[in-house]
């Protein structure tokens, strides 16, 4: 038998480079999942039915389509060499491109009113050293901390091991960056050199990393990624189950989300040509379940009542405890949280919003996302609540449901043809959250589902609008309508609501109303009161208000008050990131903030049931 | 062709057992050092010629004893099943044994004077908290903050792992070891337990782990192995060399030896029924290198003029940055140094020694190993320097040299027939430095060896000590004294010392009697004046003063004066372990303590010379 050279995989997204052997992987899926940093969205788990995995072959020999493919991509698409990772084997080396994760995730969400307001007390010290000699041998450390201007200074010991390198690449002469009492990071020479931070946002699932400069405040770059944790579960749930199944699994999703987060640092250390141990300090939010396994700490009584996180405490660690490739002597702050399901990035969102520096308005911040976190401020002290919406919003559960990615339908505008837009106007390939609120408005409006979430058949809505119920058809059984034939579709499948899907929004925004109304029921205050209404995550990019309050996700009483803040969490991780005062700030919002179970809370299961219907 | 069932070899040590799967090792001795805690002297590095990586086959089969073997064991040895593992292969499961290492190091250096004084403020706090409910759903760690017994105690984010399980497995009740304002280590429920400690001493060729109760000062056991970096290099210069050679050779070095101390510090938990996590404090003591190649820090400049450490200060560590498994939350202290060849095994043993209080007798310390490393006390000031002497006085580069094992020849006693005694009277295998130095000397006395070393061929001798003459042989065309036949000694070789074994300790010799004169002569003391003179380490135990002064190591001014210490470093570490005043001694012992660096003292070049004859 011949001896096989292995195939060489050569994989670029938005310019970053990745080589790497396909081994005896199944299929690219499973390459690009166990040997890139690169992650693609595999709703179906990989078994070729949702679509979603599409990669392009640039270059070489893939395996030929199969029939789910040539179903699944259009004939065109499949010409330009467009394929479904899951089900492509190389045949020969391959070059292969995957969609720009920064174009995927729309990129509004990237943009900080930069530089930051900047107060860490960071400076740089330059210390020029007397060389070593037979009559003074003293250690490097001894004469580093010889030095007067180190005086009161701490010098962590994770950094002795670059010490001598430093101190004689820079001829005893060499620069420290000290936060506080405590060196951070260093490096040969007097030149003077910033010191930068990340701020990062672990999201159930995508990963955001922001690159700033700590000393003007500067932001210098967005990298988010999809969760290298997906594989394991869409949800926080299934991945807190997937921990549970055995040590092994658990150190898995730690190493899996470091490990992403360290490659992510890297690259955009790279891109903008610091050397990463310039990088000396960093903020980490993300819900409780996120960060308890990125610290390594059990997440499994989250998931049971009575839902008692390991910690909810700020922490200070040091880089080495998480193996970044920060500067060793790096600080990584992990920010408070209130509840097993109202996270820092809950509270990262409160400080940007601005929300705690202005106790006067009466304001209601919410980040609709699988769960709904919900946060009232009532005279500086806040109401807290997460209710279990499920992700229908985020396109999961939903029938041609998809997240917030190229062509996705994100507006849908009634008028006789029924219009629709899609992320970057690419060709449709599914519904985000902000297009399912429009249709399903839009239906509402028509009558064609009715107050309970009933979808009228063909025969039914005739009378209601004739042009629209052209469009109610039958998927599997039951009745859908179809907004786009499969034509017209990227995928070539028809992108239909169908009744099922309604019944899930209907749940998801009866659970979200439910909760509002909880929270303002407990200080006894009329939703005419709320001042301000800012809507957090993604999800609020693209929704249109009106269409949220037709369908009683929002009160009809807040119109006019809305204001999308886009990832707010991401930007409260920066600016606690960028100062001391605002990570202070973010420590007393915690302190402030009272949480309410609404899983035990009796008002609040009254109030689920009467919001369930639609408004009439 | 048949699947193979992989071969499984069973070790005992001291009773201390060991399972492995073969797998594709070379010979036992490769197996040994690869996968097993289990160490074995290979000077030879496994080449078989050394004859000294001896071990026993109990049961099973194992390969045909090679040529080499049956020159180097006798018939009956070989019989017993003793082989040399660097020749021997399995050829199915086998069960070997080897040497108890207790028995090898001699055992006398393991006596403390328990229990230790003991000063450390460590106490326990017993927390009972309220369970939780969907009505008080603070997090595990904020639950136990609350508690008013932890007010102002620091709670380290390392033990925030088992926090859970702890909580919960002792009914929300909680006991805690508490050291100044630092939980160090926690277990569930309400019962009181010690707080325990390890000191460790990392010798270049022995690794000493010392076991004892903080609470009590009780010392509850000791286990040394041979350095598990030994198959590296036998020295510290020919490690630091193996270290330069690659980042990966640097990277096995530190893991060698941290994984060898804690499968000792598990073993010794194991022995004392205690769970290793309730182990929460230690003290590494050791030469530089050692230090060094443990902590990760790189070793070359130790090697090259002007001999610069990275770091000679004392450190605190946490148990996560060395991967020790003490409790997560324990601390490693790591006590200070002087210079790149006086570390803090030799602090450890001026502070073991009792020197540093007591300013009003002048006394010499010196403990000589590869290095012989000299303090000299001077009115609560040390002077202290450390001479090149090289590793003659641990038998190695002498011919039929060996340590400290058992049937090492330690006492060569004149009288008609020549009588010796050997360690654990065991047939004898070698010499040891106290043999070396107690036959040198008789044969200085008997005229055999002159003034300058030359030993006298059979011919000269005649006429000086006709029955000493008949022994006078040649080995390989060089003089050589014979004082084991072949037929009497274990090995099957004549025990010999050879002219150029007279040269390498009249260099040791030298070099240490010249560093003793040199620190002398810095404060104008005259011998007269030192009262107490300190030997540290094993070298010490076995020594016949009156020897040592005979061949000139040890002035003839100091006989009388002389007090061997045992393992000094070793009961240094262990005092600082157990009592803070101790360690705050052992930091002072630093401070006052002048280095004087020999390789550029003319002084001692010159004293050098002359010590270089032997005293007539």
């Amino acid at each position: 038998m011949k001896e096989q050279k292995p195939i060489t995989i050569h994989t670029v997204q938005n310019g970053r480079e990745h080589f790497g052997e396909y081994g005896s992987c199944r299929n690219l899926l499973e390459y690009l999942s166990k040997n890139t940093p690169f992650r693609l969205t595999a709703l179906c788990g990989g078994k070729g039915v949702c679509g979603k995995c599409r990669i392009t072959v640039v270059s070489g020999s893939p395996s030929a389509p199969t029939t789910e493919e040539r179903k699944l991509i259009l004939p065109e698409a499949l010409e330009r060499g467009v394929r479904l990772a899951c089900l492509t084997v190389p045949e020969s080396d391959l070059s292969i491109r995957l969609e720009g994760e920064k174009e995927l995730f729309g990129n509004k969400e990237d943009r900080f009113g930069t530089p930051l307001p900047v107060d860490r007390s960071i400076h740089s010290v330059v210390v020029e050293l007397p060389p070593p000699s037979l009559d003074d041998q003293r250690s490097d450390h001894t004469r580093l901390l010889s030095s007067p201007s180190l005086k009161g200074i701490e010098f962590p010991p994770a950094l002795l091991k670059e010490l001598p390198k430093v101190l004689r690449e820079g001829n005893w002469t060499v620069a420290l960056q000290v936060l506080d009492h405590q060196v951070l990071s260093f490096h040969s020479g007097s030149k003077l050199v910033d010191a930068y931070g990340v701020a990062v946002d672990i999201g159930t699932t995508t990963v955001a990393v922001y690159l700033f400069n700590l000393n003007t405040g500067e932001h210098l770059g967005t990298l988010s990624e999809l969760n290298a944790q997906q594989v394991f579960g869409a949800d926080v749930i299934s991945r807190i189950q997937f921990a549970q199944e055995g040590l092994k699994n658990f150190k898995t999703l730690q190493e899996k989300i470091l490990m992403q987060i360290d490659s992510m640092i890297l690259h955009l250390a790279k891109i903008n040509n610091l050397r990463s141990t310039t990088i000396c300090l960093a903020t980490i939010v993300g819900n409780p379940t996120m960060i308890h396994l990125a610290l390594g700490l059990p997440p499994e009584n989250i998931a049971q009542a009575p839902f008692i996180p390991v910690t909810t405490e700020s922490l200070c660690l040091s880089t080495g405890e998480l193996g970044l490739s920060l500067s060793p002597g790096g600080i990584v702050l992990i920010p408070p949280a209130v509840s097993a399901y109202v996270g820092s990035d809950i509270l990262a969102s409160v400080l940007a919003s601005g929300m705690a520096e202005d106790a006067d308005t009466t304001a209601l911040l919410i980040d609709i996302g699988t769960n709904g976190e919900i946060v009232l401020n009532d005279n500086g002290h806040f109401i807290a609540c997460s209710t279990a919406a499920g992700p229908a919003f985020e396109g999961a559960e939903i029938s041609c449901g998809v997240g917030g990615i190229a062509g996705a339908i994100n507006s849908v505008k009634p008028g006789k043809e029924i219009a629709f837009t899609t992320i970057l106007e690419r060709a449709p390939v599914g519904f985000c959250g902000a297009g399912i609120v429009d249709l399903l408005a839009l239906l509402l409006e028509a009558g064609l589902v009715d107050e309970t979430g009933r979808m009228l058949t063909r025969e039914e809505a005739m009378h209601k609008h004739l042009s629209f119920a052209s469009r109610l058809t039958a998927v599997e059984g039951e009745p859908a309508f179809e907004l786009v034939p499969a034509r017209e579709s990227d995928t070539g499948l028809p992108l239909s609501l169908t009744q099922q899907d309604v019944r899930e929004i209907q749940l998801a925004k009866a659970a979200i109303a439910a909760g509002i109304r909880t929270l303002l029921n407990r200080i006894e205050l009329p939703y005419a009161q709320i001042q301000a209404f800012y809507l957090a995550g993604g999800f609020g990019n693209y929704l249109n208000p009106s269409s949220a309050i037709r369908i009683g996700l929002i009160p009809r009483e807040l119109e006019g008050k809305i204001k999308s803040i886009g990832n707010a969490a991401g930007k409260g991780a920066a600016l606690s990131l960028v100062s001391e005062k605002a990570y202070s700030l973010f420590r007393s919002i915690k302190d402030r903030t009272e949480y309410i179970e609404l899983s035990s809370s009796p008002d609040f299961q009254e109030l689920y049931i009467d919001e369930m219907m639609f408004p009439g």
